[in-house]
């Protein structure tokens, strides 16, 4: 019989804390042993033997939950926002007291998403043209996203370290507001309409040819796969990890033969 | 034995016109009677028993070349730009004293093109949120495209005759561009990459859903079947026609039954 | 002070109906006057003074609802299926004599795929090439869908009537199944994939250029703006229509000028 | 002052090759040395001093050209056909006997869709369905084409290998050919459309979300830039290659921070 991993979920009355409590429920390799929310006391973790605690809280409290469970040896799966510099910085200086200790800090957990943005960077320095279109609901209050922008910047660092030159442009005459926003020089595009959830698409093209990489979100549910992954691999990456693509294998095994 | 119909194209040493004089050449029921260059005298038009006068010349010219075509009896079908509309009145009092004789402009033979700008038209007004994306190779000088900016207002002419709202926009914090330009109030995006040739996409969404009309332009083939309709048809429209729109049945027969 | 349409409808304890039920207390211009489930009697429509009857119950019940309706000077707005040929005549006959009452009877009131369908049908006859593809989550039972089927239908009508050959195709050598079914000719392919709700694209291709038109069905969301459009417009449409298209503008007001 | 590369091209009377001459031509850190047709003789190679020979002839005669060029020193990119597992036995027993030599054997020069599918692949064992959609112009006599058939089976081993299991599929009731062929289990659809070049995407699908990778050659000018990094890396890669993905960099730089 093969032991089951016991969890915790801090933040389980919230929207994306509930999804994952019912996620880890029906999860047949984990063990549902805590689902706290705000009010509830931390010492629940010891108490209830949590090995990994899925921190779904607030930025106001996320850093005093994740410091807790690494001072008590649990592995941490965030996806609270509100990660500065700082706090990273003193994350890590904790974790170096804790060896064998896993954290992993993600912005983003659906898989599709983070495999998009991380082929985006890979293909483009093999391409003249980049551009990015996101699409989203109407109710959005900023333009671009910042999965977008996250996006631009990749893109823009991977092709400045293979100086690759801009993308040629020889617009001379445009409405205002044409060509998009530029993001570190990439053009980025936003679109708002009603029945959309969270889209994107990257656009690479060279002489003869264009590669497109779209990732569409069309629930919560796409981000469970990628809490789940997080929950079952933290124990095997010790120290501090920003970013799910940090967990995944993004090395083909090589097409050639 | 069915009679060819005697054709002639004008401007047949430009790109353009080179492809409508093989294009004619090609089709069985039409007969290319001739093909003149800038210095050919129009007289020849007359001598060479044309029926149908294709002009593919430049604005300078076309004006000139239509009233010798009307004054004739041969109707006329025509790519060329620069009819204002001081040009068009002046077209249509010579049309009038001549019963029976057809002219066609058209700004854009691309058959596809002209069904996706007035599928968008029709549709705009069913949805909440309209929103063009126009995608072209990088050395074009100009953003948005004329095409786009022409689907843009007759989107917003559409919306406006229905009393549907502007589109839902919640934007409050956006970097410049983000949101596009806007085409009396349709927002338009403006992609340039390479080895791209001509593209758009009209998007529009509604609580639910989304209706994707989307026209890719890969050649200048393209334009030579809507130039075929245009020489085919011209003599069943007696008068003044603008846009290939005009000569397509975009009334379906009904889905019912 | 604008009086508010008086509505009623039946099946409101199904999904549909009850999302029907929310549509029609949220719209302005209506007022619902009944929710009747399957053990309620008829007789509440006429007490409860419906102009309106929206029917989505099962296919045993829909044609005595829709008898009732009629013989009482109530217009009916149908979704259920099962109308067979005969039924549809019978209620043609009892419509004879109901002078000024309406029926709509619509298999889909998506608005985007109603439209959808219609302009790939008006656009078929203008291309070499036509073929559909639909995109379905993987729980569905049949394949192609009952929407894509219809669509092939239709695309196929309207390039017979135009004398349009068949799509050209070379292939000699193909695994069984790689060119797709064949509906009245016309090519569709069935993805299913887990992510999606209901999605279909057609594809019209011409030497140089392409069009595409497809329509993404995320929610049941979707149907309630063509119920609402349904409910509004049925009694300036007396007698009997089949398809939503029949109450839809779909001649634009023309893009030439 | 940078020394050019001096490149030579077999096959360039053939319409690959005559592009590889203009290519090489065109490149500031390249010199043609020779440009050879089928008659010509290889000792041309050696006495014009080729360093990087690019084959672009016939499976006839590419496995003599590449012994040849590996004999007398020279790196080899090879774009012909017809390299069985006997053939490429050979050629590794040839490159044991001259350390530092290189040969790119290369079934696909377009980056993007060499990338597409290397993206795919890694991609694929992170969803629940897969599925693939190849699009060609109708001449095309085979159908799935080669590339879709080679990325589905990598597809399908990168699934077998982290125990993925079989796409769901509830489909019972279907036209034959509906859900397309079947390689190595997964679903291909082969779309034939006038007006097409060589299309490809790749559709993978999660609860709530969907990644889509697609790629367009819409020219055989997007072979040139792979064929001209193959020239520029080989002599980095002693030994055989099969696969321009060997010479690319798949793994991005981390997106975390």
């Amino acid at each position: 019989m093969t032991e089951l991993l016991p969890v915790a979920v801090l933040g389980a009355r919230g929207r994306m804390g509930a999804e994952a409590v019912r996620a880890v429920d029906a999860a047949a390799d984990l063990e549902l042993v805590a689902a706290l929310g705000s009010s509830d006391p931390l010492d629940t973790l010891v108490s209830a033997g949590a090995r990994v605690v899925v921190d779904l809280t607030v930025p106001e409290a996320t850093a005093d939950n994740v410091a807790y469970a690494v001072e008590h040896g649990m592995h941490a799966v965030v996806g609270t926002t509100g990660w500065t510099a700082e706090r990273l910085e003193r994350l890590e200086a904790l974790l170096a007291g804790s060896a064998g200790t896993g954290v992993l800090i993600a912005p983003n957990f659906a898989l599709g998403s983070v495999l998009a943005t991380a082929f985006a960077a890979t293909a483009a320095r093999y391409f003249e043209s980049v551009e990015i279109i996101e699409l989203h609901h109407p109710d959005k209050a900023d333009a671009p996203s910042g999965t977008a922008v996250r996006t631009a910047q990749l893109v823009a660092r991977a092709r400045a370290a293979a100086d690759v030159p801009a993308g040629p442009d020889a617009t001379r005459d445009q409405l205002d507001g044409a060509r998009g926003a530029r993001v570190d020089g990439v053009p980025v595009h936003s679109v708002r309409l009603r029945g959309l959830t969270a889209h994107q698409e990257v656009l690479l093209g060279s002489p003869g040819e264009q590669l497109t990489i779209r990732h569409d979100s069309f629930d919560r549910a796409s981000f469970m796969p990628g809490v789940l992954l997080g929950i079952r691999s933290v124990a095997q990456h010790p120290g501090l990890t920003v970013g799910l693509d940090g967990y995944l294998d993004l090395q083909t095994g090589g097409t050639g033969r």
